[in-house]
């Protein structure tokens, strides 16, 4: 499966490492550092996309001089979207004037919105720009497979930060059930695994249970190109242990005014003031007003008594330094080499050994 | 580390498969069959120890013609105790007689009531049967450490099946960020993955991941020699997508009357009836009415319109068929291996050609 992405975006590296797309965050500088490491940097659209062409423009402009062996007339990065939100006509207008390599949908408000989508994505970029859909569940990606036919499923278990499904595996179990049942509808997807990955191990771990390539959305949020407050930053860094100091909640789209996500998606991030207040029986109203002022305070606003929005996921405490994008695919791809190499010669000579139920 | 396991349990086979205690579903059949087949069988003591010295005589017996390495004066087999419930005099009297090669510590009411046990446990078996914590967290696995010293550290990830923390990571980020937080402290305890494994690829995952070996609790419900009824074992095989179909919650506790669980403890189960009822608002005293009716029907209790407590954990989907443990110890086993030499011939020439990151 890795082949067809080779094949389809050159310029990539392997393991295939992608910069997912985050609001407000993976934004030009990110996206496009992101793909001239070798990875594959997604420039988060969102659901407004007044600026989206804007934004493109100025990956494109940034991609200029680039090093990059993209196919003919596209750019190479992608463009994530949030359907349930997202203005088809704003979206091909940019589509049409910077066809990216790929497209990456998450959350319709039902998933047969895609179909259109797709159909449209394809139409204006004459097939160029490949369609990925990310889902949360064995029945989401099947459901997807069979409609709307994408080029790539991202499997996105309950681990990762932000945004998906409210309630979910995480990728240990969803993977390979995913892979097993496109397997036996005899669909040739390959599938990007995301949610809880930051380091080399984890990594290494998702190819083994057979994805194509991984999504990290947290790491790079202590990437030197992220468009992202230092208070927000910092906090990323301090902050460990992320299964007890993470929660998932809606609670942070309801301070920020964020109304339409679709009732089974929720966001996982650090449980800060607001979430405890919250807990503790704050009314929507004050913990909103709270926020405002909050937000007043910039980089302050963060930290263990914050209450400004601080989505990570469950591997936050393995984010440990600030760097440029380049030293985190670079050191991501080395360590997951050699978490795999390491466990296969820990293993290899033993199974022969033991030996009694080798092959 | 894997060579200090193979040192303490010198039958078991590489990778180190083992079979979690279940409560009331490993007993001496099922912990007996996992050693005999090179795994590690844990018999569940629970938190009702009544009947543990019966159980052990039980699988002392079945063991006795059993060609198994065992240490001098150890029966190849573990026992795993609710801590929370668990009576220590019932405990030291079952393992004085019947001395297990381990003991597995799970749910204290405060982590710091294990290091009693632990002292107790080596002192009446002359430091003969090892000590085992199953915890959740970074944070508890780092204090079970500094204090309990144990000889191994179990860390079971949001996926697994049954109880465990109601508010934790999967193995994808707690695996890795414990092993560091362990190292970073000069700590040498081997640690063991659970949660969300039920074949090859996750176990292979896991070892990627740092684990010293796998603990699976769902891939042996569906097992010959669990003491199980038909009707579970069915609805585990017939329910997939575990990450959709099962749910944290306390509700089965409440509707068995079991009480004292630690309040951050909750259980993964299918989300059957009685489940959906209590969501749909129906009072616990009329869903436990409803649970004794329909523990009359037998296997018909189960299914999805049944009430029965099923836990499972989100690798259900994974789980097809009904084996004898031998079978499913020797699949999961090759699998892991092919799993592992499979993902690293998929990568080992493309980083090579890739090769400007390679170290």
């Amino acid at each position: 499966m890795e082949s067809i992405l080779h094949s389809h975006y050159p310029w990539l590296s392997a393991p295939i490492l992608i910069v997912a797309p985050m609001m407000k965050i993976t934004m030009a500088p990110l996206a496009v550092a992101g793909s001239k490491a070798g990875g594959f940097g997604f420039l988060a659209g969102g659901f407004d996309l007044t600026s989206l062409a804007d934004d493109l423009a100025e990956a494109a402009r940034l991609l200029q001089d680039a090093d990059i062996s993209a196919p003919e007339g596209v750019l190479p990065i992608g463009v994530g979207f949030q359907n349930w939100g997202s203005d088809v006509r704003l979206a091909m207008a940019a589509l049409e004037k910077h066809p990216p390599a790929a497209v990456w949908f998450f959350a319709p408000k039902r998933l047969a919105d895609l179909l259109p989508w797709a159909r449209e994505v394809r139409a204006v970029t004459g097939g160029r720009t490949k369609v990925w859909v990310q889902v949360g569940s064995v029945g989401q990606a099947l459901e997807v497979a069979k409609t709307t036919r994408p080029d790539v499923l991202v499997l996105q278990g309950t681990d990762a930060g932000g945004h998906g499904l409210a309630h979910s595996a995480s990728v240990i179990s969803l993977v390979p059930e995913v892979v097993d049942a496109l397997a036996g509808e005899r669909i040739r997807i390959p599938v990007i695994a995301a949610g809880g990955i930051c380091e080399g191990r984890a990594a290494a771990a998702a190819l083994t249970l057979g994805a194509s390539g991984v999504a990290l959305g947290t790491r790079f949020l202590a990437c030197q190109e992220a468009t992202i407050a230092k208070g927000y930053q910092n906090e990323v860094v301090r902050v460990h242990d992320g299964g007890i100091t993470t929660v998932r909640s809606n609670l942070y789209d309801v301070l920020r005014g964020i109304m339409g996500w679709p009732k089974v998606y929720d966001g996982r991030g650090v449980a800060n003031r607001s979430y405890l207040d919250a807990q503790a029986g704050m009314s929507e109203e004050e913990n909103k007003k709270r926020y405002e002022e909050e937000m007043q305070k910039g980089d302050e606003g963060w930290g263990a008594e914050g209450r400004m929005t601080t989505y990570a996921g469950t591997g936050v405490g393995l984010v440990r330094d600030v760097k440029p994008a380049e030293e985190i695919i670079k050191e991501i791809s080395n360590d997951a080499m050699l978490a795999l190499t390491k466990t296969v010669a820990r293993y290899s000579e033993k199974h022969v050994a033991f030996g009694k139920f080798s092959r």
